[in-house]
């Protein structure tokens, strides 16, 4: 970016105001519940009676979160909303708002707001949401975005994290360990190029490259439960990865677990590409993070309604707190689940 | 901060989760429409029938909106909730949360934190609000704050930016200036100070810091003009001086206005700081920023109700659009008001 730099329109040149009006000029309301987008003090949201606010809100931060190096401006936008997005629909909720606030260096160019900025739309408009305000100011160095996503339930019919209760199933959505594959690949190809100046060849980890530059959240799980009449007892999702989210699900509802590792979901791909890097897929698939699948548990009956639905795979059970929460290996012994999760503070 | 950094507890001692529960271990909840609070993935917020949610916000840098030098934590938090609060009272609607989420360097022990968040309970004791979530992670460089609040309005109560109208009286509350001329004061202190290492003496100045440092937001003025049966016809808070604030208003409701320079709601030690530094009381007042009043306008025929109230002047009146946004000087000559309010982006 910096080597450019004189060819691209400099924030300073614009000012605030105008710099929201050119990143927000295309802006569409598609939710009826959006009364008042960009433009005022606030946003101004109703939903019909009966419903329910579900509010979240996450930082990303340059070099923390995303590197420039290896990820476009545009995917830092769309990984933003959908990140906040999954917190939404990981509540049973249906996100119909976001407000982005970010704080940028004069380092970034007009442009490069710009290409933030499309892929923020992108995933507006792949998830049917309205964004509805913000802020805009200056940092020292680096950038940083605020994502804000509010969505609405149906007056209980919320899931939290909880209300797990003993013997029931222990699901996940998708597969999980691409995201941390696609990062170490993505990793090693830029380690290559920067050393040998070879554009990187991908060859088949496409796969696990989108799962790290373009996770998408699992609306359509959430609506596959509904259609089949399956309402989750707690449900989370997937971020620091699963044996940190599994620890917060059962510390939480005050249960312990039992996960097999035989049953952890995991791609082809991924399990090829951690033996080619000589890492173990079921470690990736437990403390990978950013999979951004669902992590939920059902009653048991309702184990005939979801043993027909390929995208969800059962790998455990609910236990009493005094069995703790442990792994079944693949050799059968039985081993206690530590978070070994990305720790955002570390 | 760094000088005694061995005396406090490092950040990584404690990881994310310890550090949070650290934080909001003494969190009260206050209002009923706090349906959950931290620990999901979003937090659940519930109105009575025919409210609407009004939304905003900020994100607060430092070195751009604060500086450590001079400005306590415990401020820092108070302030950054404030300005928030203000942007939702401004909507003539009744902030009840917040979501508040970090982005620190190591730089910051869990000490540092903890006095910053004292701040931020300060303001939610005050402004009768919930902590309801946010997010936290590590920074390479600073503190990054970004607070969202969320209020509620009864169905076509809340008051636009964009809904003035020729004639409405044009009012401000309290007082102006006052803050700028505080950060004037904060800073030739620190200066002083850091040359001949003398503490600063604030003599009668106290009021001016105390508006920059603890700013309030009018909660106490729409709780005045509804007592009083006043409905504005259009509202905005002053955060970026009065001159941008009224040239927002204006061009929003496609209007334009007429100020009286002697009109303006000055203090007195406001104005007698400026002339002892040498600045236009008047441009301090106009083009300052940080007051948190609010800038709202009414209908002529409330005039009667409204003069008896001491915290509101009325400083002009809206014009037609093709007469411009002017201010009639002391000395009877007519200026064109053009926006000198502190821009964030430069």
């Amino acid at each position: 970016m910096e080597e450019n730099k004189n060819n691209f329109t400099e924030l300073s040149e614009l000012g605030e105001f105008l710099l929201i009006n050119k990143l927000t000029k295309n802006n569409k309301i598609k939710n009826n519940s959006t009364k008042k987008a960009i433009g005022d003090d606030g946003a101004v949201i109703e939903y019909e009676d009966n419903y329910q606010t579900v509010i979240t809100n996450d930082v990303l931060v340059e070099g923390i979160h995303f590197d420039f190096s290896y990820c476009p401006l545009k995917y830092v936008g769309y990984k933003s909303v959908v990140v906040n997005l999954s917190d939404i629909y990981a509540m049973n909720a249906k996100p119909e708002q976001i407000l982005v606030s970010f704080a940028v260096s004069n380092r970034f160019s007009v442009e490069a707001l710009e290409e933030l900025y499309q892929g923020i739309y992108m995933a507006c408009d792949e998830y049917g949401v309205d964004l509805i305000g913000g802020d805009t100011t200056s940092s020292k160095i680096g950038m940083f975005l605020s994502i804000t996503a509010i969505g609405k339930v149906k007056k209980d019919n919320q899931v939290y994290r909880n209300t797990a209760k003993e013997t029931d199933l222990i699901c996940v959505s998708g597969d999980l360990g691409a995201a941390y594959l696609g990062l170490q690949v993505l990793e090693r190809e830029m380690k290559i190029n920067k050393d040998t100046n070879v554009e990187p060849e991908w060859n088949d980890k496409e796969y696990l490259i989108q799962r790290q530059l373009k996770p998408e959240a699992r609306r359509d799980i959430i609506e596959l439960l509904e259609k089949n009449y399956i309402v989750p007892t707690s449900m989370i999702d997937i971020s620091d990865g699963l044996s940190s989210e599994i620890l917060h699900l059962c510390t939480q509802s005050k249960t312990g677990a039992l996960i097999y590792e035989e049953r952890l979901p995991i791609a082809e791909i991924t399990r090829k590409t951690a033996m080619e890097m000589e890492l173990v897929p079921s470690t990736a698939a437990m403390n990978g993070g950013e999979d951004y699948e669902l992590l939920f548990t059902v009653k048991l009956s309702d184990y005939e309604k979801l043993k027909e639905l390929e995208q969800i795979s059962v790998i455990g059970h609910i236990t009493h707190q005094s069995e703790g929460i442990n792994i079944i290996a693949t050799d059968g012994t039985q081993v206690p689940i530590t978070a070994q999760g990305w720790n955002a503070l570390l």
